[in-house]
């Protein structure tokens, strides 16, 4: 079924910007990182909640929030799964699996691989799909729910 | 800013369906619960994630991990703080904090205290506000991160 989607402009555009977003936390890019994210309106704010944090709300917070990131990564390399858009008018929900390879402690020639899932929500503006909401959560169950998973499905 | 801010109908609205989706938890009330998620559509499906869980999509998927839920709960109540409401025409994004109070194992006179913060985004279907997604997370940081979320503030 996925294969033979046949992929909207938006959902194109959509899935570009995302590839962005994780495009710009590898390359510890800033600027892009600004620029992907939406304006905070007057009665409203974007939000991002990483990894086992808690939320954060406002461009100021989470842009700060991503330059501690990327001060205090060496590498980090992203392989998305599970890519899946959702346009509903003006706003889209996407969600993927990352499938992180991080570098251990500097110095070190150690790797570790780890798995989030992201829930990211974005907003049609005048200069393009912007980022809304980006919430990534840590995978804590290994086989077991791989195998809760397939039951599930059946 | 929060005290004096006048609640729009709509949030109003999908602060309520919020609420009475986590009573739905509570209560172990699968029909209510099945009634607040929003129908699939022909090409996209609604998804959960639980905290710690890997991505679930698709109603029967994510109400047949609701009932598993329910059946291995004894007790769970939740307080929640920080809820935060976007509308985005007929999408809304909300983020809360879910304190959480669990019972221990059966028999156990123990409790368990947690903190999950969540992204719920609900959609305007003609039935009323709707739930599209939920994904929950673990906050895995304690003290520090209050003092983190402190330091990014100011």
């Amino acid at each position: 079924m996925e294969e033979s989607r046949i992929m909207s402009v938006d959902t194109a555009a959509i899935e570009t910007v995302n590839q962005e977003f994780y495009a710009a936390i590898e390359s510890a890019d800033l600027d892009k990182m600004t620029e992907i994210w939406a304006e905070d309106t007057a009665d409203d704010q974007v939000s991002c909640v990483h990894p086992g944090w808690t939320l954060l709300t406002g461009r100021s917070e989470v842009l700060r929030s991503w330059a501690l990131i990327m001060a205090n990564t060496t590498y980090i390399q992203f392989v998305l799964t599970d890519v899946n858009t959702t346009v509903l008018g003006d706003v889209a929900v996407l969600t993927c699996v990352e499938n992180i390879l991080t570098a251990g402690e500097e110095g070190e020639a150690s790797f570790a691989a780890g798995k989030v899932v992201a829930s990211n929500v974005y907003l049609r503006t005048s200069a393009g799909w912007r980022l809304w909401m980006h919430h990534g959560s840590p995978v804590l169950q290994g086989d077991d729910d791989e195998e809760e998973e397939g039951e599930l499905e059946h």
